[in-house]
């Protein structure tokens, strides 16, 4: 407890010195009101929120609609044409006399979880508290109790406590603060929450074409995706655009006893190897034809900023266990500027306990293609789709048929899943100088700014649909396991958060 | 019942014209005898026969004490060292003036079940007749009831029924045969039945070595796995050895988000895709050093025998829809000479419903390698690792720790089980011939004689500690399901191992 308080107060101090008046009195604001908002983020976060369950990710939306009533702000919930579509959260607040309109946007939806590989003791929807990553001797401390002292290097474990509940619980927070301090508005502000995020935004268009005049802004600053491994406050100006594929070699029509047919059955997972192999080199480069082409060049301003990114490429080797990069010579921030084609999984057969001397019928991997400014996702595909015929492979639908198994070698089918472009918005903006300027109001170091992030958000529907100005603005740790099992967010980001935000929401 | 009585009939029509009288005594005999036959062997397979289901096995084991007490063989248990091991049921004829001893093994014990994969209407340990296997449109006609006629076209399903239940039965249904019409055995007879075969035959060697006097033999005969596709009676003269080898290459020590660390985490999929590549090539050839060699070049004999072989490949290549082989032009038996490097499962993150936008912290493989006449296990796993270490890898003991992370680029773990060699005997022994010459005395159409079959058995142990010869006699038909959800065996091909094995027992 002891800790706690002192950490809190040393906290606070150096904050002090090192941030304006405005900031400070949000950051006291967050000090004494901090057991609150821990008490209902917890209760959020224990609303399971993977995507596809639908019943649950509507109770999620109820949550989000309560919480912006208790601040005032009139929740509506947002669908497209298609019926039964995961509702977007949506709610507005006019301010007098203002001449510009920032929206903020977050996501409420998580990726899947299989509770088998989170730590004992974590489960995805019971979060708790932890004094640190376990990976790191981190101990879990177990669920919040209401009143409890928070220390602010605790981080809270569960899944969306990152990725992306976190950009929710400080949005709403900073609204608060604002409202509670008796801050006064200098733009209209409008909000935005999304339940689909991490199956693609599919219905994101929907929503944005059914609603148009509704999400008119200047700018939408999204609040999502980790803050530069430096830890410093980081803003982000563009995305990556995502596609994903799962292909699925097959070999013969039941699984054969190796001993029998071994030298004899072609073996789909040594052929699915051989196909993945073909695509991309020991030095991480893609060997598909064309893969790197289209690619926008960085302009002068981009190239600056990049060379200015804190490098933390040592650190992270040290703390990933990563001896070197794919790439040799290449640096993490280098290598978020060009397209990626990544294997997020593969199997065939089993292996563990399960292993039995068989030749499996069928190998499945699935990838995902990363897409920089210039890329169009169809297109990036068709050139995976082009290399894998060049190999010999005939695409089928489904299970291959009779007529196809006798007539073709080698049979894969491929599945695309929905993807997007990448977004880049001009360092240069005035809009874009003002968000950074409000940033850095709240932080003495200096504020990373990023030309774009490694992570994929639809950020172009923004601009395309609703012609809008987007902005990434980081608030969580990046060691958060996003994605992964064992996610976590560590507190102090939470209420670093809330002053960022707050700051933004702040520009005339 | 007509059909049945018919197809019996005509059956031994057929079958007189083309054996000998001796054949045909014991034919004739069968043929009175099957129905009281099929009601005890019935029985033995209601008794349920996982080899890690240590009760029911020793039921097993006492059941057959039983078949043998009735015949008047006594029935001996074996164990070895260790305790608590399932005992070999063994039993000895003494002949008087005999010169030779032959023994007669078969194992009781049987594959894993998961009743849920089994079909409608069949269950692994309440055995019903059927017309046909269900899959090419065959019936399900229940349980068999003591005193109905048998068709021989018929099946019974089970576990066991084929793999390798079949063997106890037609062994001790030969000798009871022989003894009923009288003939004169010439040769010692010994029998051994195994209750551990589907686990490794772990303890086989502890039985050996402390019974080794009790199991000599101038030859062993192995009534086990299936006769040749093309139906005709099958002598085999060889096993391959068989060894596996879990391979485990790590990334980063967490799964890390695929667009934040896209193009800068190295990807263990694709290293582990690309290792494997490394090791075979896209005709089936391991491009690993040394690979091929130590392989004991195949005698004329063999080579002769090789040739007559009946060609399977273009039936197999249509039911199994497998449009070429792996190497192309090598025949199923030529390749069955030769080791092979097969991946049985393959795994990295996952695939499916919960794949997820992640870079895998590790990916796995195992292979199998099965071995022919001259290979060592060890060597050739040496080989394997070999190459891996040629590949830049550092072979790792568990997870890697620090130090090992920070020093080398790349980590593999690998994890060698338990393997042994392979066996084969040569064909133009005496005692071969003889054995050849007894098969072919009760068919007309000739005999296959497969140097060495796919599959693998631990039959070294009968060379090295017992110094027996040891050939196999497959009897059961090649369809059987074995290991895996509806197991079933050919009536017809029960009645004729029985009459096989007499010919075998009567040999001088």
């Amino acid at each position: 407890m002891k800790t706690s308080l002192c950490t809190t107060i040393l906290y606070f101090f150096v904050f002090c010195f090192s941030s304006t008046l405005q900031a400070q009195t949000i950051r006291q604001y967050v000090s004494k009101n901090d057991k609150q908002m821990m008490e209902e983020y917890v209760r959020f976060l224990s609303i399971p929120n993977v995507s596809t369950d639908t019943v649950n990710i509507r109770k999620n939306a109820a949550f989000i609609s309560e919480m912006m009533q208790r601040r005032g702000i009139k929740a509506e919930l947002l669908t497209g044409t298609t019926a039964g579509v995961t509702p977007a959260v949506f709610g507005e607040i006019k301010t007098l006399g203002a001449t510009r309109t920032i929206g903020f946007y977050a996501h409420y939806d998580g990726q899947p979880v299989n509770p088998k590989q989170w730590h004992e003791g974590l489960e995805p929807f019971k979060p708790v508290l932890i004094t640190a990553p376990l990976e790191s001797g981190g101990k879990i401390l177990g669920p919040y109790k209401s009143g409890d002292a928070i220390n602010p290097d605790w981080r809270i474990s569960g899944r969306g406590a990152a990725d992306d509940k976190a950009g929710v619980m400080a949005i709403l927070n900073a609204y608060e603060a604002l409202v509670k301090t008796g801050k006064r508005l200098n733009a209209n502000i409008k909000f935005l929450f999304e339940g689909e995020e991490e199956v693609g935004s599919i219905h994101l268009d929907e929503i944005f074409k059914a609603h148009k005049s509704k999400l008119q802004a200047d700018c939408w600053v999204i609040i999502d995706a980790p803050r530069h491994a430096s830890g410093r406050k980081t803003i982000v100006y563009g995305v990556r655009g995502d596609v994903n594929m799962a292909l699925t070699v097959y070999g013969a029509k039941r699984p054969l006893h190796s001993g029998n047919y071994g030298n004899w059955a072609p073996n789909p997972a040594l052929k699915l190897a051989q196909l993945l192999t073909s695509m991309k080199d020991e030095k991480g480069q893609v060997l598909i034809k064309g893969f790197y082409d289209d690619v926008t060049p960085l302009t002068a301003t981009e190239k600056k900023a990049l060379a200015q990114i804190p490098d933390q490429d040592a650190t992270l080797k040290k703390e990933l266990g990563v001896h070197s990069p794919e790439s040799p010579g290449r640096s993490l921030m280098e290598g978020i500027m060009v397209p990626t084609l990544n294997i997020n999984g593969m199997q065939s057969g089993n292996v563990g306990p399960l292993a039995s001397n068989i030749i499996p019928t069928k190998a499945e991997a699935v990838l995902d293609l990363r897409l920089v400014k210039g890329n169009d996702y169809k297109r990036q595909v068709e050139k995976v789709i082009g290399h894998i015929k060049n190999k010999g492979y005939q695409v089928v639908n489904g299970e291959p048929t009779e007529e196809e198994r006798s007539k073709y070698p080698n049979l894969i089918r491929v599945d695309v899943k929905h993807g997007y472009n990448a977004q880049r918005t001009p360092m240069d903006l005035p809009i874009a100088k003002s968000i950074q300027a409000a940033i850095q109001s709240t932080t003495k170091e200096p504020v990373v700014a990023i030309p774009s992030m490694g992570g994929s958000l639809p950020l172009y529907l923004f601009e395309e649909i609703l012609e809008s100005k987007v902005i990434t603005v980081p608030i969580v740790n990046y060691d958060n396991n996003q994605h992964a099992e064992n996610e976590n967010v560590k507190i102090l980001y939470l209420w670093e958060g809330i002053e960022t935000i707050a700051a933004i929401m702040q520009i005339k």
